[in-house]
């Protein structure tokens, strides 16, 4: 089927799927999906099958945002981030958002406020991730971190963060979506 | 080594990577890495090795952003998107940008303008996606689409993207981030 451009997407539909390979946080497959209106295409395509993750703009009371810079195992290098992770089965995200926040940083705050989910890759993954505000954040609690997370904790003005961005310090593409969100609620909340 | 969330963080060091397996798009690598300064803290991480990725703003004379709308088989929903594609070997990237516009869209225009690269994902991929901007976009080619795109063509004012990413229509992340790299760009073109 030749497509014009401008008819409507006609979604697939997914035959099957085999594991090539599980991980401790996500598992690779080969999914076959085909076309519906023409038998003759279809194909095999790899999606990663992951849970959904959470990240948290947790602000301080003189609006500061707090920040975790880690070394990320992808990339090789550090990553300044807004503090998150991987939602736990059966887990509601907003309770992620706050357990990730006070495990990872110490800091604490009001009830997490969702402000938007976005696919964590539509390409290539299935999950999505969830953004949520916390205000009044404060560092009242202990961090308490995983195995092999080694996470330094800084607060820095919310003013700041384009710059962050610009100059690449912030660089993971979920953590930049997450602020293109923020920044969205916060045009709307104004 | 207990880590008191304030220390510079300590890049760890790749030992080795086996690769767990491989698809048309990337490789799924398990790499072993380890701590210098602590020879008892090493782990096993899950890494996607993976070409690097382009995505472009292409702008009409009347200020309407070129999206494309594609069923996407990781979420298995369809997707809004700009244009973009793999970096193919060698290629540089605003040839890519140029390339990739005009095969999904029928689209060209001025030179491409480099506005940022981020990280895929700093966590899971290995790789970076760089955005551009093509003004004075025009429809003065033909689509030109690989095996298994079927893609739709729409142009929107630019003013309506955070309502489309408000709405879910664009919630691919790797978008929404490169849309965040657009606005502070065009912020400090002002």
């Amino acid at each position: 089927m030749t497509h014009d451009g401008h008819d409507p997407i006609e979604p697939w539909i997914r035959k099957n799927a085999r594991p090539l390979a599980t991980t401790r946080i996500f598992t690779l497959e080969e999914q076959h999906w085909h076309c519906p209106s023409d038998a003759s295409r279809s194909g095999d395509f790899a999606v990663i099958d992951s849970p959904d993750w959470v990240n948290v703009f947790a602000i301080t009371p003189d609006r500061e945002i707090v920040l975790v810079e880690q070394f990320r195992f992808g990339v090789g290098i550090n990553s300044l981030e807004t503090p998150g992770g991987i939602v736990d089965r059966d887990e509601n995200p907003a309770v992620t958002a706050a357990r990730e926040l006070r495990e990872e940083t110490g800091f604490t705050g009001d009830e997490p406020v969702f402000i938007g989910a976005l696919s964590a890759n539509a390409a290539i993954l299935n999950n999505r991730f969830h953004t949520y505000v916390i205000e009044n954040a404060i560092n009242d609690a202990q961090q308490n971190l995983d195995e092999h997370e080694q996470i330094r904790v800084v607060t820095k003005p919310l003013t700041e963060i384009p710059s962050l961005i610009g100059r690449g310090q912030i660089h993971h593409s979920v953590i930049v979506a997450a602020y293109a969100l923020f920044e969205i609620w916060r045009a709307g909340n104004d």
